[in-house]
């Protein structure tokens, strides 16, 4: 009697074609992978989009995620897409509530990794007290897209002592970093080099709100402004604002927190960190009167650790971004003219 | 002495990795192309995210529009990305007001054609009463994506008649369809096909908020469920329901309005009209009572001349969907095996 061995049904483990085309194979997948996981009242109504009351200022907030790889030293496309979104709420002056969550797969993508990356995402969501409660599943073909791409919207609700605007920004305001530059960047790219340390880099990639949150019900109108320094880095968050406040933005290159191994991977990477992304920090202006006392709440938070003021606002040079060196030198610091790091996030 | 003719600079022509770095590419990209076309109040503001004040029930749903080809007979990319998640929020019985928009651009799209899918989204949202009002751009390498996604998400006040849910249908609820089948996946196969008609067929992209605020002035409550039937088409909504309800859903036809010439390419095409994606049209279940003067209503609207009951919920076939065929005969319509047209949305 022969030995029967059916081939494994690989159309089981792999996304293709048919499951982004509203069939049943559509149907099969979000029922077992996606709505399982993220289950809540708002999502399990399998409606076009979610309903809920909302009351009062309110923040809207979306970003694409096409990060590659899909999972890096510290996290994964799927807590990037909820903790980006939830801090850029968060700069915004609000607590995210509500996610919207939309994958466009490349066909071929193992179900295995889809999976791996909603449980990150429930996760990241448990952890920042935010819900996922609509979402969408694009397929396109083997070649036309990257494995996974993710956007996820947000909506927030403003504090109510926030005052958030670029406009508040005035001369003499200080300038506060949350936390130690260039790690989420410098992690990916020692992955794509295939670059080893003696600690491993790790992305930095963290949710805000929480920390945010507290820092406005102490500081209120007192925070000018926030902002992540996402890709791009530090040096085209400031050149954005000093061309929308045209005033100077003084920093200081020894105040500027940064992990030596971060540096030392910066250098050999031919990187300058100021332009590197990060994920879990965020740059304050702040009033000076407040600005010791702001850095110091920060730095007994977990996500503040190594909070430090970074500089401040001026009358001269304006709407430039002014870099005094470590030994002492002074040069503007630009946007940077082309790409430094694709996909990063 | 020679004559001198400079090569153009292809790189001002085209999207490259350096517009979607966050630098000066980026900043070049979003205030030539994207704030100048879309701007208002909240876009300007250029923060992470977009503020404003929201009072009451509110919908929120999201789309990925992966369509292919960008441009087809009766739309485009651009429109379909406004006026696909407006409709979504009209299914929920909201009014879009504030929309997100998130491009992935294949490094080499061309910024013409980025434009002129900007000028259709402008078109688009103007046409349907919403502003754009936070976004986000990121390029991924050739090869790695096709030309343009597009992303949208909406936000939505509901109708204060409005009470949509699966929950409400019972059996004898009449089902109503808007319009005619069938036409924008048809419309796009063709295209790719490079099928020729006597006279073009056409998508039907069209925004629907505005006749679903008049039907809910109107009849309110007695409006049980909507749902437009997009990738995976008519079929796969009533599948989606009649499993949610557990009732059965019947269908018939010869009641089902669909346009000659569409239901000749389909025959064509191989394709069942049921299963085929539609962007201008919506099924209504209501209550029986009113079937026939909301049909009428509609009737009256430019956006639902081709209104029609197509049948009714009833307690047997629980959780199926079945068809009475123009002969008579009565057949299960179950969801798509597989997929019919990939990317048609």
């Amino acid at each position: 009697m022969p030995i029967i061995c059916p081939l494994p049904d690989l159309s089981k483990d792999v996304i293709t074609l048919g499951h982004g085309g509203g069939g049943l194979l559509t149907h099969q997948l979000l029922h077992n992978g996606v709505f399982a996981e993220l289950t809540n009242p708002y999502l399990d109504q399998q409606h076009d989009g979610a309903s809920f009351e909302l009351y009062g200022r309110t923040a809207f907030s979306t970003d694409s995620y096409v990060v590659d790889p899909l999972f890096f030293p510290g996290g994964d496309i799927g807590e990037l897409a909820v903790n980006g979104t939830v801090n850029d709420l968060a700069m915004c002056g609000a607590m995210a509530r509500y996610l919207s969550l939309s994958f466009i797969i490349e066909e071929g993508l193992s179900i295995a990794e889809l999976q791996r990356v909603i449980q990150s995402i429930r996760r990241a969501a448990t952890l920042a007290h935010v819900q996922i409660v609509t979402g969408d599943t694009k397929v396109v073909q083997r070649g036309k897209g990257d494995k996974l791409f993710i956007n996820t919207s947000g909506i927030g609700s403003i504090h109510p002592r926030a005052e958030i605007h670029h406009r508040r920004i005035r001369p003499g305001d200080r300038l506060v970093l949350s936390g130690r530059l260039a790690a989420h960047g410098t992690a990916i790219l020692s992955v794509r080099k295939g670059l080893e340390f003696e600690t491993a880099v790790c992305s930095d990639t963290v949710a805000l709100g929480a920390t945010v949150s507290k820092l406005l019900d102490k500081w209120g109108t007192h925070i000018k402004f926030m902002r992540d320094p996402t890709r791009g880095g530090l040096a085209s968050v400031l050149n954005e604002i000093a061309e929308l406040t045209a005033y100077g933005y003084f920093i200081r290159q020894d105040s500027i927190p940064i992990d030596d191994q971060v540096e030392g991977a910066c250098e050999m990477l031919g990187l300058d960190p100021l332009y590197v992304a990060n994920e879990g920090i965020f740059l304050a202006v702040v009033d000076k009167e407040i600005a010791e006392e702001f850095a110091a709440m920060l730095q007994a938070e977990s996500t503040g650790r190594h909070a430090a003021i970074i500089g401040e606002v001026g009358e001269e040079y304006r709407g430039k971004v002014v870099l005094r060196s470590r030994v002492g030198g002074r040069r503007i610091v630009g946007y940077l003219p082309g790409e430094q790091l694709p996909r990063i996030c």
